[in-house]
């Protein structure tokens, strides 16, 4: 059964408590997109907003590090209450020492990928990581709609890590909607980010039901 | 009479909206301080939360930039609200060309100086910022303890603002308490940044009062 | 039939008009070299040089950006007149983004890469682009010697598109002369980019031609 | 009498031989300005420029260099034919080295400083140097109007060279015209460099000749 | 038989002298850990520190460049002694234009791939490189344990390079000791790195013999 | 009376032990030049080759950072021994931070500035460092010659530090020898670094003995 990570960034930022209580036990964890505007053309959000989160959900929450030099930040994320860290295969020099830093500090390491890098990358590191963050739009904003490719990238993964024997969870981020979900979860995504779709979605109940059984109805 | 600007690192970011809104009624701005992990050790929020609090209250909000490249984002802040931008002298190679951008998009300049950056490397681009923002403490963080120079720093300010007949806000940002902020004021800070003195100090609408009254009273 | 790119990097720069109408008529665009002293050891020229050329000729113009900061550049290059832009491969973490930029303003986008970039590391973005453009010099000056090994990496590329239903243009730039142009048209090269062969070269009228005739030869 | 730098960035690029010999005996040096894209938000043109350039004038050709690494590309400009070499003090960690590498290889090394910049930072440096270019607009653009700031800033400068009995040179950029020419000349320009005010200008030779006029007048 | 190159960033670097002479009939070449800082996160030694350790021995020295800007230091480097050079392929855009600099020197020039690097990123550079540095171990620090995964990689590389009729050395750097390096060596490996395995090992000639048997008797 | 730094970039490297044991009686601390590759064009030695020389000497060591990342290694510096840390004012935008974090770790801190750096940017500092490094050639190599203007520089700088009342340190640093000693000794210098005066000069101890002695001749 896919799991669905409820992005804030799409929330209504000025009642952050709230919006997370809103949707809490509908979702699987919150998602914490940090950028930093010289990975990505945004700014969003970071520590002491992450530390004011943690104090209203038991729920995990997943950062997506868009950031270009996450080996400085990893440790104090982790501190204020990160269970996951994504870090971007784009970003660093050093990504086996950074995801066994996350994990050697007690959270899930995730690697991120932006939509033109290719899974064969990530032949060396998928062993090491919980999960890949496969992005299917281009960071920086959220409402984006969905790169159609990414379906294949997603199979093609899914493949990957079937054949080496894994259990590494496939986490989809970028226009993920009630049209595409479905097929997303069918094709091997594990983990949906939804952000509009929950937050600005009268009927993301019902959404996150359904998404949350078709997931079932594939698995044979 | 000086003026109060409540920076909003200090308060429950969990409830950005509530925290206005409490204290709003006592002070005459809103301080949001952008950090971009790059020019400061610290990443804290950017666009999308200014977004939220704009919507939350009418109090001109004064955006302070810690951010390594100020050039790409002052349009997008203005856009999203601020009314008032600072630029660190020590963050660009064009100064001249920001603070005139600033202006130019419809809002107040001003530059930003570290702790230890002296006054007399404005002696250019004083006659076109409307006001400085003196850091009384090393950028990155909330709750650091006051640098007891920076007084001398802002007396010698107002008087290079008083001898070229200028009427240039001197904003004084870090560790700004009930101790120093009578003083502060005495010696020429017009605009005081507080944080934890407002949001986290049960008497801060007695602090600010004191501190209203007390400009008038060395106003002579 | 290839086409024939004449690159006024190797044309006498203090007679642009002269050189480019010497030439238009017998080739198919005008390439422009852009290098920023940073992505490669050379600084050529840019924005102005560009509007002065648009004013000289109907010739489609393609720019090859050896920027680092391509996502600064795209919009005010295709403003100033470019037709084609290629962005390099390793100068950028959002090249999906960038391509898409270039197409949406209403240019053809290709993607660059240096010799040592394997073509398989465009298995995600090939489907994007209208070309690529294969650098068969290290990228920074003009005059220098074809690598030899750049032809089966055209092979390869070739296969690759054609194995995709795709009709991406392979544009071929860097020690194009007469003695490797028929060979690199048979094996999948559809733009001859050429400086030297061109601008100094008292036959090229007849080698262009040659070029061009070779093509259809080797077109069964 | 004050010196004539006619600046290419203001004339028809893509006829640079003419242009330069329709201005030749009017002007007392060509000028020529490297924008990289990284220092200034634009990408003018380089050394395979500059060496064309250099084969159509007996000029001496003043390069200012508005690049972030200046260090890297001193030499290979004066190579191609610079005259004079002009460093940002804004640029480089390592003026004092840079500045005399200039002199080394044989160039006039100026330092130019941008608006913002005060003189009192070249306390060190002024009596290495043979000239100082005294920014008027904010670099990156031709076209701009003259910050009138900058007026006293050079009357300023004046001062400190005299004070000190050099003979440096004061180099005015930006927004000069027959409105500020003679009021630049009578406060220490001795070097005016105008783009717009010669080649886009029928009446430039009548300027010139009274600008050059001007300053003989001012000299008692 | 597989050739030992001696770490001396685990020697006593007081006495560079003295350790090199009681090790050097033992092994094959001196190793030199060039790290700047900023590709890893240490400052180890450079081009003094080679200078002076030229002079003490006759051994090939192989100098591994852990530095983001390899391109300003390949010369100098080979200029103070340097036999190999092995460039990151994380470290530059360039990898074809430095692997070629590094063999006009008279050098023998290697890429060095980090853990997370597949070797599929070698497939158009292999053909012109003396040899591959796999790092097993995160680079920044002697005295890591070795990475095991790095087993198959060497395998990996081994394959690709015997399909492709080459003769490459593949070098293995990072937690080589008595355990691993019998099968290293059966697995491809042609030179071993050690450092603590040599200089802090007083059975590091026994172990260097068994190494050099060991792979005699693989090598059927 | 003057005190004596041995710079160890002077020495024979090779036999750091040795070389700090023939001086060692006859200097008050031994001078470590960190070069990052960035900062200068130079690499020179960091962290390992502190660590094996504080193992030889219980003189001080003073570190001098010509490093761009000051941030990342004062802590380790000083763990791995330094005694002093100089950090240049031209690599840090937080220069009062970092001064005091010195400080805070137990270490003496200085401030460096290159030639081209004026004193009056030290307005806001002087009070808070221990000492201020004065580069009088331009940092990055052993063995140039003394810059001439440096000595008004030093004079000045006694000025300021005798009108505050302070009793900072003022050490200087290139081309330090016999002939300028005694009068550098005259003007404030209260620390000399000497490299090729004392390491490659078999006449050391006189001059450090006149050195020294110079000094008490001018005390009155």
């Amino acid at each position: 059964m896919a799991k669905i990570a409820a992005s804030i960034l799409a929330c209504d930022l000025a009642r952050l408590a709230d919006e997370v209580k809103r949707v809490e036990e509908h979702v699987d964890m919150i998602h914490f997109d940090v950028m930093d505007g010289h990975f990505v053309p945004n700014i969003s959000f970071g520590l002491p907003v992450l530390k004011a989160l943690r104090k209203e959900t038991k729920l995990p929450i997943s950062v997506h590090l868009m950031i270009t030099n996450p080996e400085d930040y990893i440790d104090r994320f982790i501190e204020e209450g990160a269970d996951m860290v994504a870090i971007h295969y784009e970003s660093t020099f050093h990504l086996h020492r950074l995801v066994h830093r996350v994990k050697d500090l007690g959270a899930q390491a995730f690697v991120a990928i932006n939509p033109h890098t290719p899974i064969n990358l990530l032949s060396e590191i998928i062993t090491d990581v919980d999960g890949v963050l496969v992005m299917s739009v281009n960071p920086g904003f959220s409402g984006q709609r969905f790169i159609a490719r990414s379906l294949e990238k997603i199979r093609n993964l899914r493949k990957m890590v079937k054949e080496l024997g894994l259990e590494t969870e496939i986490m989809v981020d970028g226009g993920v909607n009630e049209e595409n979900a479905s097929i997303l979860v069918k094709n091997g995504a594990t983990i949906l980010v939804m952000g509009y779709g929950i937050f600005r979605n009268d009927n993301y109940v019902e959404l996150i039901k359904s998404i949350k059984q078709e997931r079932e109805e594939s698995a044979d």
